[in-house]
């Protein structure tokens, strides 16, 4: 058994974190936090008592590195990185589900804010495990990737090769409310949200840069990505819907297929994918289809499980060598 | 007053034909009629109980044209034709919400089946008053256009002299279900759209040659069109995202305010558009932006009004001379 | 045309009462205002762009009483009281949205707050116009009934005479999260509404005293009512279910039928109502069943429309004596 | 290892209990079935694809009895007491989903239709653990309590001891469309139910005599219930509240805890319950308060999981000895 702390529970993401940890054969949460303390697991979160009953503490490196080996950090973008250096000095593993360590320095200062760990932000491995397995294995800080970048480059990475780079890549993503947080505002409100949808910062969305340079890192080639994020009426799952030109004929399902042939958590399907059937699940559902020169992939995702926590523990898994699959959600929300 | 019938009251298209309508200052409803009759408009439609109490006929040609000179057909296609010619010959004037006008004769023998009415066909106007008002003034038969074809060309056709037709364009359209119709099927079951969205017959939808034709009639331009329509988990409405590649560079704002400036229907938005805003409207919301090259366009319709029954009394109101916003509704289902 | 004003424009009901009143053939609206000005109703409401263009002033009582006789007050609970006596004094009508005027001076001052207005809140009309019309004409100030009371007192009231005073009345009322206002909380989430629902306040909601001391004053009767409101995931309207023990053999519909014959906006129903059907309209569609002695009454309403802001309207038409329906929306949001 | 067979695999009942029984620690799924045979899990519940491949035969009770020694009947009422029969005359034990086995032969034929295996069904044990755990360790044939019965009984046999007989007892259920099943019908049309609710059968559903009858042989006393179903826009749960006068001064928390301190699916609430903290588990949560004599119980349960398939498979746990809470779901659909 690895003991395992997770700092951010009061958010989405750390719910779905001590969901899935609370019923993991390998690990063994040992410590939870945010940012007050002085509360437990049920109170934050009423669905979780007769069923996780844990202490809260104010998030604090030392405390966490008496108890755990391996820490997931499920905090806002900017507040991660802090903590995520004190861990690491004190011989914490790190897997942080914030945007701190999944870009390039310039990139991270462009969009984000001045970075102040430099030195383990060279060394952070970008948790996709599709592409990234074996420098997985025995890392020390798993950069989780962003939910819209996850079913993006899952969607895409195969037909890069593909591709005319002459022509504009649109990706429409739709995503559901829990994507944007707990916090009550505006645009979640539900009266805004339901029976509406809309874009939102078009061309503009700081998960763009993400997708353009790991499509960069992996492919070597760079693509014109234009990123274009809608919120749908729904609680949770994500749709991905990418456009593109074709350099040549290509069969669609033999790349989706030779690609992902040993993949667990990716499915090829026959027909359009849809929400309902990842939602619940690590799984990202992927189909596509051609019209002569037109590329039309779609792809789908529960943005807090593959987007973010299920994504995280199956990091964890490789990192101590376990079964990428072992416990890890795979039983749909359906109906 | 002009009398006017409505046949196909039955379904979503015909109760909002019969909502605007009975408000309507110089229309006046005379017959209304499904396949079967012997019935009442607020039995078929509990809603308008003491709001609209009239007797259901069986649909006849003959007893329309003895009391209205206008008939709305709000059939299914391939059943409108027949009809409509009937009633053409008998004098009445038709605006026919089906897809059976709307196509040249090649497309949609392609797409539908065989036409009966190749002469009527050649005769039709294309009932997109911002495009056609003039040839609709006293014309008899308008074919009215789709919903998605209608969100889609208000949105696009102001941009195609600056789109590179070399690069392929791409639309991803959403729909609430209403869109789908009144019948239940395993598609509109609501446990398969809650929580749920998907594409559709992607680059294979029947509206797509409506678009693409209309382009080419208005534009004289071979665009190459690809259209991905998609499933939204609301009731109504239509949000439509375009993409394009550009050949120069424009100012997108300029170009669609020049264009509509006298279009009272059409709404040039400064931040993306939502759904909610023109639902219970004839309203089209535009916004575009524009990345270098890439250019993003969504408009916004309500499918049941813009997209067929407010957009038939518009083009009814044109035909007659009225003022195009006579009746029109304009206040939208918000919050 | 009687000049109006209408102070607390940014929530919902400001809004419904814009949408309203701009289309009134007798009203015309000089004037509108919230707490801060300096805006326009197109920007607090963009779906009103190119509807409704006024500018939105800071609310000041002097500058009403220059240009309306009649002022639509939609503020918050407590804020309403001080500029209705201001108006009051200027010789300005006043409907007041909030629930300052609705309750004696007594349970007022249990459930709220000091009352500052004692004089004007004895000479207030509670303005249901199903029962107080005749009070209603020429009044000066009308407390506006709130949205629970109006669905639960139009149901129960019939029935008074025939209910069992010994046992028990219980009311589970179901409310769309409109009713809620818009102010953004954890409540109003997106993901804490969707898919979910909820009792809350259970007999200690603050509608519960409006209902029981308007069925005392208009029957004389002391019924035990229960009051238990629950959240339903949806924007607007409200379901009522009422259940009570009789103490005599009845004819429910005869009773609903006789006592609403002359009532334009109350309609029976043979089977048991919905929430779409009133959704959009000032109607309150009412059904009842008995089983030996059990009663079961269920009413439906749109909660911001037959609940707030066309009940307004509905009064000052009454008022200025025009006809009740004059201008009051009929039309559904179907589907 | 207990080899089990599910019958009625292609409806919502049937999928949740392979996702349930696939994971089953001590349950091995050696036989699945619908009506057809002939098909795949994973094509019937495209879900299911990469979790559960397994062949669908046509429903065989002979095939069943070679292969499993334990049968789960997820068919619809009157379908299921036929294959019954057959496999507990072949010595298969059988849960049985619907109503076939829960009532006493006289209501069952009063409200469904002449029952054709009276010997077993005088035999049969109502699976309801909290109040027959006894009588199902070691039976043969369970009857699986009804969604409405499990959540109204579970909430209300407590109180009943305290229950003013003389006066009405009302439960105002609400339930999530898929309680209504997976065939399409005007009901559950996306458009009907999405922002709408309405009651349904009032006085009159099935499950008021399944709730009755229980009451009656659990507690002797014979309780005046008026059972209200309502329908909720959301997929899955259910919310009831029950109204009841009480007969003296009574602590409406320490009669709930004191039932059911050993009973590791029910959790007392200290505020009122929601659906969504038991979507996704076999919890059934309660809240109650009283106010003088008027007592409200609200209870909230998953239909598909606490409501028929989980609630069966705890059944299956008792009858094997093994610990009622081994492989049953406890993580709730949040957010």
């Amino acid at each position: 058994m690895i003991n395992v702390a997770i700092v951010g529970v009061s958010g989405y993401t750390g719910l779905e974190l001590i969901k899935i940890l609370i019923n993991h054969p390998n690990f063994d949460i040992k410590y939870i936090a945010n940012t007050k303390g002085n509360t437990t697991s049920s109170t934050l979160h009423p669905c979780l008592q007769n069923v996780c009953e844990i202490d809260v503490s104010k998030s604090n490196s030392n405390d966490i590195s008496k108890v755990a080996s391996l820490c997931f950090l499920a905090l806002p973008h900017k507040a991660s990185m802090s903590l995520a250096k004190e861990l690491l000095d004190l011989g914490v593993k790190v897997i942080d589900l914030s945007a701190d360590y999944r870009l390039d320095i310039n990139s991270y200062e462009k969009y984000y804010t001045k970075h102040i760990d430099k030195k383990n932000l060279s060394q952070a491995i970008y948790g996709l495990s599709e592409y990234f397995k074996d420098d997985l294995k025995n890392s020390s800080l798993v950069a989780n990737p962003g939910c819209y970048p996850t079913a993006c480059l899952l969607a895409i990475l195969p037909f890069i090769p593909y591709i005319n780079e002459g022509c504009e890549v649109f990706i429409d993503a739709k995503s559901g409310v829990s994507g944007a947080g707990k916090i009550a505002n505006d645009i979640n409100h539900y009266c805004n949200i339901n029976e509406n949808s809309f874009a939102y910062n078009p061309f503009h969305h700081r998960h763009s840069p993400e997708i353009k340079e790991k499509i960069k890192k992996i492919t070597n080639k760079d693509i014109k990505i234009n990123f274009v994020p809608h919120l749908l009426p729904l609680t949770r799952g994500m749709l991905v819907s990418i456009y593109a030109t074709l350099k040549k004929d290509i069969n669609v399902e033999d790349i989706l297929n030779n690609r992902y042939k040993n993949s667990p958590f990716i499915r090829i399907k026959k027909s359009p994918v849809d929400i309902k059937s990842t939602s619940g699940t690590n799984f990202c559902d992927i189909y596509a289809i051609k019209n002569d020169k037109a590329l039309f992939i779609t792809s789908s995702i529960d943005n807090l499980l593959r987007g973010a926590s299920s994504q995280a523990v199956v990091n964890a898994n490789i990192i101590y060598g376990y079964k990428e699959t072992l416990g890890i959600p795979s039983i749909a929300y359906v109906p």
